[in-house]
């Protein structure tokens, strides 16, 4: 007989939000699952670690993504690029340009806070039009600064006095002082009180420099996301990888952003992981022109096998059903999913549609309404030829491709249609292209010559994007998983204790394997034995150490799936039952409801691989 | 009957060093293997991207590596932290103050060369003492350049009136002009001919800001190895991964170093990535305490399973053993590689003993005698306990464990093994801290209380570093895989091509599957069947394009060990031969050979499997 659970197992309701956050993160350290960056060294902000178990569960992660997309899937292949990469991509994507927050600065200590996240304050605001001094120096800047009520206006005009001195006026002599009570004012620096700089873009790309010396031709960015090297490389992956579009290119990599204030536990960091994919597909008016029409797809639903005369809408809808089925097929139902389609006011003005998946963290908010609608695991965008567009732009080359069913089929159309879908591409071609500040001359003769390239079978590909972070993932997987049961024991005594409900796809040890007394030689060859079969396939953890109900609940935090036990009964048969008497079995214990069976070791691999692949 | 390749093969001698070199770096470009990073922009020096055949094999390695030492091992556990990390692990370690080469300058343009890598340069040195000006201005900095032989002295005297003009002496009057001949001098840069500054360090860390100024306390570096995060996490994953010494954490992520000059394709680049394990074990005197004594093993071969009183030295040449099976595993035998022993005067000062493990690249350089080294794959560090040492002085905190098995050995010692064992540690501890530049007091005191440490189970662990780089192992396998074979046809004609012999454990594709004919429904819907059979356990290409010869030969290059073709026999039985007669077989066509079998469907799988993993 084994030392069973004989404890029952009461499931608690939810605990609170921030509790449970703060559990969460105790007990990712206190099981390996995610340290501090640098903690012996007081951390890095926002930077997070990796342990023994979160580095297993972020392997399983993205290695069910990369499979399910490149091995699983005719139409999509694998790329690898490097973090750093040429700074122009980050032109040509508009990072440079308008990846940034806004900031405002205290002119005094020069600290920088993110104008649209500094705390409202109120007091008595002091303002100045300038100062002069004995020596004949003056300055016409104004300054102000914010007092708590009932302190003195000294405290004000010492703030005042330290500005101008700063600009060169010795021992000032404050002119044009006015008071007046302000509140819940966000012009303020919060530490200093004093009124803060107009607001400028801060750029959240991390800036290196390539080479030995540090000038302005040597800088380098580390990439913000991973999706620009696809783009990059769509070229020379479309001549070598015998795909032709529609295809996609998958990436798993990390991305870097300097965000002023990573928050969220591991959820908003600076140095974080992306599985993206780009999947390109014809414009609309390819399609149209080879197969007719483009087919319609009801607006919800899972749109079935890809068709050729699928359109972008058709494609949107089919990655965003294939990415919930992904989030679904590893342990989040779509109950702890939530979706944000973008509105027409959020749509980068060349995204034809966006939408995001939205996982319902304990620190998400409310509404009104008490609804919570979660935060982004995943967008999928379908964002039109930019990109590629954008590329052939600034690099000079040409990033279209040859299109011989398109080629073949326009000769066969009648000349109204040919009209009608020349126009038809030849005005979106017209609005980008105008959008990106070309002339209306250039652009008009441009679009024509894009237009004429479609009729001759050429065209840029558009693109469909479902972009995952992994960090945030993994966050979603363990606040999904975290479970605490209270259990009371035969002498009244009660013990909360965590179990990790992973999908066995995704727990970092698919089986713990024990033999039930570590000092008797047979048990433990037998157990070493099917440790050694089953980590052929998987990983097993293997612990020979305490009670066994020590070690299953061991188990259970780490979410370990099921457990085996070796005891006497595999070898002396079973005691009672339907099978009493046979021999070489094992019990399997579930983690999720502690319920225990019998299994010949013979059939356990077999019984297991279906469950955790 | 299969249309077989009924040409003869004759596999060429090997080619040229730099031939072939030329010849690898095209196929991995021509079959999406390796692209320049950013090569639409013009690419960027020292990064390189892997495309979708590169990508898998890369994945491949990578896996096998993480299984080898996590999966298959009881005492190692894995480790992802971040690149970007807090800037004083890089002091502790030592890389702000050492990693460095020497640059020097041109005072002139200010390009920088590394010192030791110029070009030796033979011409007409000339030398000026000074320069005066009409307004009073006078320069006596020294000034030389290097003209070539022949050429009139008025090039130098422009050169050295640029470069006193730069000192703010206008229209400059020279002082001092003489000239000599010199050859093969190293102090003139390439370009300019101007001689160099002073050789000074230049760090070869890239370095950022986190946060939103760029100021000093916010600098941050990309790290230059992995191995680091694992000593700054040896106490958390100690701590939670229910592991004692010895043991070890692997890792397998990115790192970067500014390289001056990367070179030989991916062999030295500034982005790549590292395979590391940090093995922690007892120190000697521990081991010595406890078992009496420390072991010896025989000073070559693989020293077997390890043993409970291995020291530094067992565990060194163990881990030297075990990193060679895992080449000779994944197909790199033992001829293709070669070791180097540090010497003493290589050895870092803490380091007990270091072993290069190398591979004769086709740039690798013969010596004297004829004989190629190679280049270094990978170096087996033993590293005494100095990692965590340091990080225990600059962090503040303890990195010791507690050892209770050396606790209770310690009280059975006699007293002359305590004095001597006391002493041994004592001093071992006292040179590394007085190396540390502690004063000799602080020093003395602090050794004597880590020996009373010892006595009472407490020690810092010792570390054997097996540190791997990813890319050029990948180079190391496309080199070693890379053959010629030229065919001639029944017409007599002559054709080269490319077969890459890859191990099948680390083929990105393990096989290809192909109806014979694609119009045939009945072949097509059979070969779809073994491919969705197969796939579930391994990457699968599916091919039916072309002629039966031109798939294999697409697979030859793409290194894809096994093809199977689903033919007219497999539904109407074998036409001749033993098994005449019998249905569901397909051929399997090996690459290496072309050698051709017939094989039953249902037993592919496990035919297959043993051969791929």
């Amino acid at each position: 007989m084994l030392l069973a659970l004989t404890k029952t197992a009461n499931f608690m309701a939810e605990p609170k939000a921030n509790e449970l956050m703060e559990k969460i993160v105790s007990l990712c350290k206190r099981r390996g699952f995610i340290f501090q960056s640098s903690e012996i060294y007081g951390g890095i902000n926002g930077f997070w670690d990796y342990g023994p178990l979160g580095a297993e569960l972020k392997r399983n992660v993205k290695d069910l993504w990369w499979t399910s997309m490149t091995r699983f899937r005719e139409d999509v292949v694998g790329l690898e690029a490097t973090i750093i990469m040429h700074p122009q991509i980050w032109k040509a994507s508009g990072h440079v340009e308008t990846f940034a927050d806004m900031m405002s600065e205290c002119p005094l200590t020069k600290k920088r806070v993110r104008t649209d996240q500094v705390d409202p304050q109120t007091g008595i605001a002091y303002f100045y039009t300038g100062a002069g001094s004995a020596d004949g120096a003056t300055s016409t800047e104004t300054f102000s600064v914010l007092i708590a009520v009932g302190k003195p206006p000294e405290s004000a005009r010492k703030s005042a006095a330290q500005f101008y001195e700063m600009r060169g006026v010795k021992s000032p002599e404050l002119q044009g002082e006015r008071s007046e009570k302000i509140e819940n004012t966000m012009l303020y620096h919060p530490e200093s009180g004093v009124r803060l700089t107009e607001p400028r873009p801060f750029n959240l790309m991390f800036k290196t420099f390539v080479g030995p010396v540090e000038s302005e031709e040597n800088v380098a960015y580390l990439r913000p996301e991973t999706a620009q090297a696809i783009f990059a490389q769509f070229k020379n992956i479309h001549e070598t990888s015998r795909q032709k579009v529609p295809f996609g290119i998958a990436q798993v990599g990390k991305a870097f952003r300097n965000e002023v204030t990573p928050r969220n536990y591991t959820f908003r960091s600076r140095e974080f992981e992306q599985m993206e994919l780009e999947f390109f597909i014809k414009p609309d008016e390819a399609v149209e022109a080879i197969h007719g029409t483009v087919a319609t797809v009801p607006s919800t639903g899972h749109p079935g096998e890809p068709q050729p005369n699928w359109g972008w809408q058709a494609w949107h809808q089919y990655w965003v059903e294939e990415r919930v089925a992904f989030y679904e097929g590893i342990g989040l139902s779509r109950q702890t999913l939530g979706f944000h389609v973008q509105t027409p006011e959020e749509l980068a003005h060349y995204a034809r549609a966006t939408v995001d998946i939205l996982y319902k963290f304990p620190f998400s908010k409310k509404n009104e309404q008490g609804e919570m609608a979660g935060e982004e695991l995943e967008g999928v965008a379908a964002r039109s030829d930019f990109d590629l567009s954008q590329h052939e732009r600034f690099s000079g080359k040409q990033m279209g491709v040859f299109d011989e069913e398109l080629r073949a089929a326009w000769g066969k159309l009648d000349e109204e249609k040919k009209k009608d879908l020349w126009q038809r591409y030849h005005d979106a071609r017209l609005k980008y292209l105008t959008k990106t500040g070309l002339n209306a001359e250039k652009a008009a003769k441009k679009a024509k010559e894009d237009a004429d390239g479609l009729a001759k079978g050429q065209y840029i590909p558009h693109v469909i994007e479902p972009s995952a972070g992994v960090d945030r993932l993994i966050l979603a997987l363990l606040s999904n998983a975290y479970t605490e049961a209270t259990e009371t024991d035969d002498k009244g005594k009660t013990e909360t204790r965590v179990i990790l409900k992973f999908h066995p796809r995704v727990a970092p040890y698919k089986i713990g394997v024990m033999p039930l007394l570590k000092n008797k030689p047979d048990l433990v060859k037998k157990a070493l034995e099917i440790r050694d079969t089953l980590r052929q396939h998987m990983n097993v953890f293997y612990d020979d150490g305490g009670s066994i109900g020590r070690r299953y609940a061991r188990q259970d935090e780490a979410g370990t799936p099921f457990c085996v036990t070796v005891d006497f009964e595999t070898f002396e048969g079973i005691k009672d039952g339907a099978n009493a008497g046979e021999k070489d079995t094992v019990t399997i214990r579930h983690r999720d409801d502690g319920r225990q069976e019998r299994i010949k070791v013979s059939e356990l691999l077999g019984w297991l691989l279906p469950k955790v692949r």
